[in-house]
């Protein structure tokens, strides 16, 4: 059902194709880094098997593929950027780096950002403030898949949330995760096995609880982390909100229900109030608050304290998270990247009309 | 069982016993201030219920009635604040205060604490930033009773997370919340009324469901937001872990197991790793990102949005998070705060050792 591509092979290609959308070498380098990320981690709904799609969005003109990122305020410790309609995989770096500069000027930085597109998975983000030993933080909205707590209506996306916070000897402490009981990926997975959803993932579209892995189809909704009420629903909707108002009502972006979808084949919502989508990200020096060493010492005992707790029975670790990303992108740098076939033949008839070969591992143009 | 208790009282009360501790005529103010935010938004676990709670802490010599409350290290946007074992009512407005200071000055300010006590609730200190047209940010640990994802052992509190961010006609957004499925006083609710809680709220010391609410007194645990980790408890583990490493390692106080309790009875964890318990403050300024007027105008027309929504049958309406405790406090100092029989001899106690009268509507001192 998979077969297995080179970390190298896979990037090379990603790369020739933005660079054949138009991109600049430095953003084709940039935006390939960015998507091959979710692959090495192992976040395989936001990888290479998304490529087609955005350049489905370069088609329908929706992205720019060279477009003049600017900040367009800003005091010492915050900025809004606008992405001129970028690729959020272009977009979310510069904001990034914007924000780990502030931070290196007044101990912290916080970047909202406008007019952009869907940026990947948010932790390849966090994470770039880590080599700085800054705390990463990273968050974007997306289109409306999501009920709040008591409503039938698709109200938010399923709004990602990351930190990357750095240790000492451990690996860093990195967590990554949409605001909802479940990404929607987990959803997709489920509907080609056609197993059904747990409980309290889904509802139909009058707000009866369903366990249709496909309900979204049939005008249900995703819902909020915790499921209903009683179950907390309305934190994973809170939580949700506040990262639809940071990335977006912050910087002048599309928020709630006016989000644009990523398939380019879907048409805008109308009235739209902003511009593109919103990220917001943050950077913090450690050395802001303490000496970097003390904190990574205490780091360190936190990490090891928590891995060594006492499991339920029949369970192996308490897992830190971060950690079991950190193990697949070590197997996956050595033995590849598994790909299944419907994803490596929407990668071959890309290449075949852009001209570039998608190798196992390596890779050649013949154009 | 309940008598109702009017608002000027009750503070009148509270301000007088923290007089008698011996805080200063400010400290007292402030402190009963907190205090009695958590009755007026209905949040009556935390209010005037806890006075005595605080006061016992003060006996045992863990809270300090005039703590020398001092920044530790600071650049322009950050700060460490050292509590001196103040009382959190009380340390808690000192260092949102100075993250509003530090964001007047340069967008943004962000403090973490250490050498502190419980800080009543988040979403008060949050909410000092709305008259300063600021987004404020408060959170908090707490002495451990939740279980990570997979584990039997208690290692997080139920560390609550607040953000309060300004609009324009409508109500401050203003989201505060514990990071488990439920917290901690509504298992107490269910255990007064004999009643069960819904699954996922609690396991049992070995780390089986259970619906027993006071599963928590036979060694039990609280779960993460999300219960268990098909409902996406490693994402509630993940929030709580983050509220714990902001407030407490980038600050120097003690963190997961080791963070002392509440009860002054109860013995203080050993091989602490740090002093007290700890908090982190933000504060925004809406205007380092766009103009406040702009922000207020979307603000309001995602608020509308949201409220109008097509609710699920037999539901109401769509909660915007802060809209509830609004109403609860109109009414309250209005019409009083009703509080419960054992509360009232609780107080009525406390009054007595002091020599002050708890009175329904006004008060009187008769040392």
């Amino acid at each position: 059902m998979s077969e297995t591509y080179n970390y190298s092979a896979l990037h090379s290609f990603t790369k020739q194709i933005f660079l054949k959308i138009g991109c600049s070498e430095k953003d084709a380098e940039i935006a390939a880094n960015s998507l091959l990320s979710a692959d090495l981690r192992g976040v395989d709904s936001h990888g290479v098997a998304r490529l087609s799609g955005y350049v489905r969005l370069w088609e329908a003109k929706r992205v720019i593929s060279n477009p003049a990122i600017k900040i367009v305020h800003e005091t010492p410790s915050t900025a809004v950027v606008d992405g001129d309609a970028g690729l959020g995989l272009v977009v979310a770096p510069f904001a990034m780096q914007l924000a780990i500069d502030k931070a290196r000027q007044v101990g912290t930085g916080w970047v909202s950002v406008k007019n952009s597109n869907h940026f990947g998975i948010a932790g390849t983000h966090a994470m770039m403030a880590l080599q700085y030993d800054m705390i990463g933080i990273a968050m974007t909205n997306g289109s409306a898949l999501v009920a709040p707590t008591f409503s039938v209506e698709r109200l938010l996306g399923t709004n990602p949330l990351a930190f990357a916070i750095p240790a000492g000897n451990e690996n860093p402490f990195v967590a990554d995760f949409a605001t909802t009981t479940a990404a929607n990926g987990k959803l997709e997975i489920l509907q080609r096995k056609k197993e059904n959803a747990p409980n309290g993932w889904v509802q139909t579209k009058t707000g009866e609880p369903s366990v249709e892995a496909d309900e979204i189809k049939k005008g249900g909704t995703l819902l909020p982390l915790g499921g209903d009420k009683q179950h907390g629903s309305h934190k994973g909707y809170a939580l949700g909100a506040i990262v639809d108002i940071l990335s977006a009502i912050l910087s002048g972006a599309n928020y709630g229900p006016w989000v644009p979808p990523f398939p380019a084949y879907l048409p805008m919502p109308e009235n739209m109030p902003g511009e593109g989508i919103g990220h917001f990200f943050g950077a913090m020096r450690i050395d802001a608050f303490r000496t970097t060493d003390e904190f990574k010492i205490h780091m360190d005992n936190w990490i090891r304290r928590f891995r060594s707790s006492k499991t339920i029975e029949g369970q192996d670790r308490v897992i830190i998270p971060g950690e079991p990303e950190v193990e697949i992108e070590k197997e996956r740098m050595k033995n590849g990247i598994p790909l299944m076939k419907p994803v490596i033949e929407d990668l071959e008839k890309l290449g075949d009309k852009f001209g570039i070969i998608l190798l196992k591992d390596c890779i050649s143009e013949f154009s």
